[in-house]
């Protein structure tokens, strides 16, 4: 087969703390000073598959802050997320990566019509591939979570959508949306790592379809939902019967305050709540909170208490408390996915890319939710990738 | 395929507590009080597969405690594990299976060889497989756990055990190999659910290569090493590295008499810390104890601490608080094994049954110890197995 | 001193599970059936105050409720709270007391004016005494927590008050203010094991006054709240700042139901919370929920992350779940209140009875939260009354 | 009152993780960068009592370990204890106060008898005393936790172990114990933070008493130990009936190693047993764990599981996590005690400190292990001092 040779991944929220993270990682995989801990492409499973090398990435993005990337990272060293001397070896790289990012689009900061914006997003992203001579762009969304969006009825054919976003002053996406329209038509593949919208239309998926692009999404799956999905199967394959699964979520950093906003909350909320009807085959009584507690800064801290019935009705219960960073936890799947995605490119796949089912909560071309079926299935899609080339 | 037909299920430890919840919940099936939570074999994968049905099951066993099922059962009503309503419903047909519960063997009560024992042993399983024209019986271990018993020369073959078996008063084999020995030469195919020692001798697994034997084993996995076969994949499939995993469990009842022994406990945590390691791809600090807290009666509380590294060295944890009643999670599984077993004994299948390594701590014919790959084996031996008939 | 001789205990709400339970454990305790454990007036500083013996106390009450308390004892012995060899011993005396339980009183069923409304439910409480001949009657309410009831003028003042209870058709008490008129009417002292209204208005506590009866209250402290009370005064003891206190609170039975209504938990929450930031000394983080989980009946489960900074701003954090049965852990407090209040009316004590904050989430008389300090406040309150006699 | 003027702290492991906690910090407090969070004695109730300021803190002490204080702090800084920016602002003051270090006695390196040992122990702290003009000098052992040391008739009376110290070669005391002598032939007060056997032999308390002098201990109450000594007096007060509790700690960096060695963590349960059973009144199932986990580092979890019984024999359970930082626990109250006690023997107090007890897990003076009556104590006592002023 052929390499993926030099590839970009272009950032959605490239100042944010995810992706700040995995762009220091990168370069200091890149650097040596790092094992790849975290990043499932750097098992055996995924040699020889032609994926980019770390010093084959090249990245940049959209953001609509413009805090620079090291003054970004800073607080992510106290926070436990990146040592230190990381962050000493690498500052002068994150500088150049900075330089690769360009403003983002905000409704509230925008003149002109959403096909203006996805225009001016587009050319950013096509500059910068001429620039740095790249085979492929995977576009990939980490910026905070939107407040859900209404459906319209523009949404349901490209024509329809187009003709509204071509509208000055119309609002007929969100955000993640107008990005997913700019990377299409810019010929990028797309990866969502957020609830929001983005490509979950079928306006847009009638776009990649006609542009023959693969794509991946949505929510990267990096917690609470991650243990679920490892232990609900468990149940169900004891057909020990769940009476109740209760979460709580306690975040602080940029996420707490996004979700602590009921609006917000909604998105993610429903995005969890899907798979765990789907893991325990129906539904059952699952109260589940996100609070936003500041002083936590980037840790994440779950826990999720489970009743469950046995033989002649036992009544037991499990429950976890799981405390993580979630830049921490995102990061190094984003590598991943900007790796894999970009094979999937170069091989020619397109449409939703059910396969990699196993980095979401919500997985789009899938409706597996255990985890370890999600594994099987990333593993056999490698494989059989190795094999074609 | 031909069904298996009326099937015997040969308890050793018929009076414990796992045997008296098996007993009482299969007597409560067949009355069709109770739906079959917990009971693996009752779902759609096994459909099909000639399984004896709860009527076609026939109970006997050996014990060498003589309070009879009903007195033992109360107990377990106290304690959550049987409902009143389901024992006040079965208390008659308890006493009738308990009529077929002989007088089991232990070398403090035992004059004679050990040769002779096993024979008497045998003798009680082919008069009760006579008595209720059985097609075959099933012979399963939930006695008590023994004390590790020291290697010896003698179990090197079938011969030299023999002759060392023929020795009136000479002790060259724990309890429940001595089971085994008879079971075996009774025509059984055997199932291990305690870590004892059981066939797990060369000169026994000999005898059942001669008899055409099929068997299962060893110690069932009931709480918290099911829950840590369901997680631990979790941080490998993620390239997460486990930097240690601490491990408590708190029971009373009998068996948190038994494990508070330091012996005793030798050989339940040797079998708990074999499955973590291979789980994890190598050892990290696992420290594990067992406590005797009588006042928990039938409930075990483990508690884990995993401790873990992610991208950047980032640390994080994961801790989970299992409470159960371990009759309740054990006895279902004794149930499926005693049909499954049988089903492959009808099939003319010999030898260790790996596909069978779901429902063990300590698998034999598997070194499979991960809960999601345990359940596809399983499934596919039975596909297999519907597919042959 | 005078011992309080033959002493009512009429319950608002006496056919809920706290009341059954309360009832159940009295005429057990009676019979001598159980110890009295959870019983706080039964140990040794209790001794000697006079208090009523559990055979002096007499049981009576209003529900709107009219399934009788056998019955609704019988789901209290599934759920674990209420042995069947207790309810065995006592079902017949269970019926006498039922007796003595008059239909209470709720606007939707009322005709006629407020004021007609009180005279009726005193006029049953006077009847109760001196069919009886009792001493003193304490009123307690245990009945389910009510939605937040809006602050109105008419509440300034008992003349201001009764002008509008007068008026027929127009609510303007809650259910459990009405029923403090009519106990203080009456003549009886009155506690508040719940976080409704009750005697919390000016105009009540101005009738109480007049009467000059002694009262207590509000809101059982049995779960959580309880551990709160315990665990923050350690950090300010140890000047450790908190940082955030994050609670949740899992329950099935009746008070799941009640307080999932989002109005209901409005009170339930503003009680537990007044409480932590005065123990804690200013405001914290705290966010907290209350979610009904049917399946966990009467069981309580609450977990609390609390984060705090130490020495150098060191980060660390304490968790912790507790799982109770709320009627088991309130119905002992109950009696406590009925004969520590009765002793408290017999030496002519009146007004808000801040020395029994012990028992409270929301003390009224007292602004002390600390449990241990309560405690030593309730025990010199004991031997302050000892002297006296 | 006087107050107590430039005051010298001689710790007993100097260079060990508690010691250059409480080292750095104090610097840390003295330049103002830091607030004194987790200081006892920073509080308004210790105001006014003449205790040494910051900046009349003189700090020197035995080690036998030679890295210098600067290195010592560096891994803490990982650890999470000490801040980068702490470190780095009081760099140059931790090795002015290295140079106050003397190597330490250990009886492996050391010639000639006990006698001498103490003699040149006790010279050094003169020595130190006079070279900064040192109104008295608080010595404070915070070394690690010793192996258990046998009882020997010489340790009853001072005539008798001098006679026995005198012995060249004679190991008649544990380095712990020659530190006390030393340090009271000194006329040093003495302060034991470890559960070594220090001061705690007839012989030294006979010593202590000759020369007037206070002492307080041991073992520094600082994690599992605290929050027991919070929440048993609930249950206590409560009337619930505690039937097991059970503790398992898991802890690295020094302190773990030592423990680890079953012979060590002897001493370090029975310390903590021996409160438990005082709290709640008799003897109850407790088992106790202390596991060394290396890859925690500094941190410190103990997982407790307390299993109770309320009103009607009703089963509930408590459980909590706690997750310290031992050093930056023990750190403050180093600080703490070093004034505390040197106000005491400025006020020409001699014996041992029972007011103290709050500091400790096994109170040397008082046998009160509750929290709150222990703080309330200490509360008094300084109170009492302030009066006498």
């Amino acid at each position: 087969m052929a390499a993926c040779g030099r590839t970009g991944l272009w950032l959605i929220g490239a100042r944010g703390s995810v992706a700040t993270t995995a762009i220091t990682g990168l370069l200091a995989l890149r650097a040596g000073v790092v094992p790849p801990t975290g990043c499932v492409s750097a098992g055996p499973r995924f040699a020889e598959l032609g994926l980019p090398d770390w010093d084959e990435l090249v990245v940049g993005g959209h953001d609509i802050v413009s805090t620079p990337l090291d003054k970004r990272a800073e607080p992510l060293t106290e926070a436990g997320v990146i040592p230190h001397r990381v962050l000493d070896a690498v500052r002068g790289q994150l500088a150049d990566v900075d330089a690769e990012v360009c403003a983002g689009y905000h409704p509230a900061t925008h003149d002109g019509s959403q096909a203006d914006a996805a225009a001016r997003l587009g050319a950013d992203i096509r500059a910068f591939a001429r620039r740095h001579d790249l085979a492929r762009v995977v576009v990939l969304n980490v910026s905070s979570t939107e407040p859900v969006f209404p459906e319209l009825p523009e949404h349901r054919s490209l024509r329809s959508l187009e003709a509204a976003m071509a509208v000055p002053g119309r609002t007929v996406l969100p955000p993640s949306s107008v990005a997913v329209h700019a990377a299409l038509y810019a010929g990028c593949p797309y990866v969502d790592f957020t609830p929001s919208t983005g490509i979950r239309l079928p306006a847009l998926a009638e776009l990649a379809e006609r542009q023959g692009l693969p794509y991946a999404g949505s929510d990267g799956k990096t917690g609470e939902t991650l243990v679920r999905s490892a232990l609900a199967p468990m149940f169900a394959a004891r057909a020990l019967r769940v009476r109740s699964w209760a979460g709580t979520n306690l975040l602080g950093g940029g996420d707490g305050q996004t979700l602590a906003d009921a609006e917000h909350a909604g998105s993610k909320l429903e995005s969890k709540g899907r798979g765990l009807a789907t893991l325990l085959g129906g539904e059952v009584t699952a109260p589940l909170h996100i609070d936003n507690v500041p002083d936590l800064g980037e840790q994440k801290v779950a826990w999720d208490h489970v009743s469950f019935e046995g033989f002649l009705g036992a009544r037991m219960s499990l429950q976890f408390t799981w405390t993580g960073l979630d830049s921490a936890l995102a990061a190094p799947l984003v590598l991943d996915l900007a790796r894999l995605t970009a094979a999937a490119h170069a091989a020619g796949q397109r449409g939703p890319l059910g396969a990699f089912a196993f980095f979401f909560k919500d997985p789009v071309g899938s409706t597996e939710h255990r985890l370890a079926e999600q594994a099987a299935a990333l593993h056999a899609w490698a494989a059989d990738l190795r094999e074609r080339q």
